[in-house]
C-alpha cells in the first residue's frame, strides 16, 4: 500500500472515531495502523486499527471499517501447551457489524462480497452485531466479518495478541502493518 | 445501600454514558453494578460499573464516576502461581480523573478528600489522565483514584477480574456488588 493512501485512510479513521465520540491523543491518531492485508484492495478488504494495549495478559484495540469494507476470514490457532490461541470479544460501538462464524450457514446473509473474494469466505453463519451489541469468539475459530452500509466501530477485547500468528483462509494474505 | 438509592445512582450513570456516546443494551443499562464499598457513602466513596465480559483470559469494563467520587485504595494480590494478581489498564474516554499509586508522594495532589476517608489512603504518586489518556497498573500494587469535578467515564481493561480477592486499606471495606 502506497504511503499516501494508508495516510488517507488514517485521516478517514480518525474522521469516523472523532464523530463517534472516542477520543484518541493526537500520537494514536497519527500511529492508526491500516491493514490492506496486503490484497492491494482497502476499500473492500482491510481494517483500520487502534491498539490501546497489548500485553502478554490482554489486549483492547479499536477496530475503525470503512462502509462494507471486509475483515478476511482466519482463526487464532493455540500457541503453546498453555495457550489454546487468541479469545476475543467484539463490541459493536457505532454503525452495524455482519460477523460470520463457524456453524449452519444463515441462508441469506446480509454481507455483500466481491465476486473475487468470494472463494476464501467459507464460514457463513451470521451474527449481526449493532451498537451496544456484542460477540465473544473461541479461539481457533474461523470467522470473518463485514461492515454495513454506514462502517462501523468495534471495541475488542480480548487475549493477548499476536496478529503473526493468524491464519488465514486466502493463501495470499500477508499480515504485515502497515505505518506510515 | 437502599434500593432505591442504587436504582438512583444506577440512572444517573446511565445518563452519563448516553452523553458520553457509549451506547448499553437495556438489559446492561438495568445491571449496572453500584458499589459503595459497605461504607456508605456513594457521593464521595463509589463507582458504577459495567462489566461487558470477564472470563478467565480478560475483563473489560466501562467505570462510571460521580464529580468527585472515590474508589478506595486497594490492591489486586497474587491468586496463583500462575497469576500474579489482577493487572489493569485505565482509559479516560470522559472528564479527568486524579490516579493515586505506589511512588514518591505528589507535593500538592489535586484529589479533594473529607478528613473521615483520609487515614485510608495511603499512596499519594498523582496520575492526572484526562480523555484519551491512559495508564497500566502492575498487579500487586496499590492504587485508589478520584474523578474530577464533572465526574469521569473510564474504560478498563484487565487480565481477569476477582474482585471478591481484592484488599482494601480500609478493614471496614466490604466488596459487595449490589443490584437492584
Amino acid at each position: 500500500m502506497k504511503k499516501s493512501i494508508a495516510e488517507k485512510m488514517r485521516r478517514r479513521a480518525s474522521g469516523m472515531l472523532k464523530r463517534a465520540g472516542i477520543i484518541l491523543t493526537r500520537d494514536e491518531a497519527a500511529a492508526i495502523e491500516v491493514a490492506d492485508f496486503g490484497l492491494n484492495d482497502i476499500e473492500h478488504v482491510g481494517l483500520e486499527i487502534v491498539t490501546y494495549e497489548n500485553n502478554s495478559r490482554y489486549c483492547a484495540k479499536e477496530l475503525v471499517m470503512f462502509p462494507r469494507q471486509i475483515c478476511p476470514e482466519h482463526r487464532h490457532p493455540p500457541l503453546s501447551a498453555g495457550n489454546s490461541g487468541k479469545q476475543e470479544t467484539f463490541r459493536v460501538r457505532w454503525g452495524k457489524v455482519f460477523l460470520y462464524t463457524e456453524g449452519e450457514p444463515t441462508p441469506r446473509p446480509k454481507a455483500r462480497v466481491p465476486e473475487r473474494h468470494r472463494k476464501t469466505l467459507t464460514v457463513w453463519r451470521e451474527i449481526v452485531l449493532r451498537p451496544g451489541q456484542q460477540y465473544t469468539l473461541p479461539p481457533n475459530t474461523l470467522h470473518w466479518f463485514q461492515a454495513g452500509d454506514e462502517g462501523a466501530i468495534i471495541s475488542e477485547f480480548s487475549s493477548s495478541s499476536d496478529d503473526a500468528s493468524d491464519v488465514f483462509t486466502e493463501p495470499a494474505i500477508q499480515r504485515i502493518p502497515v505505518y506510515a
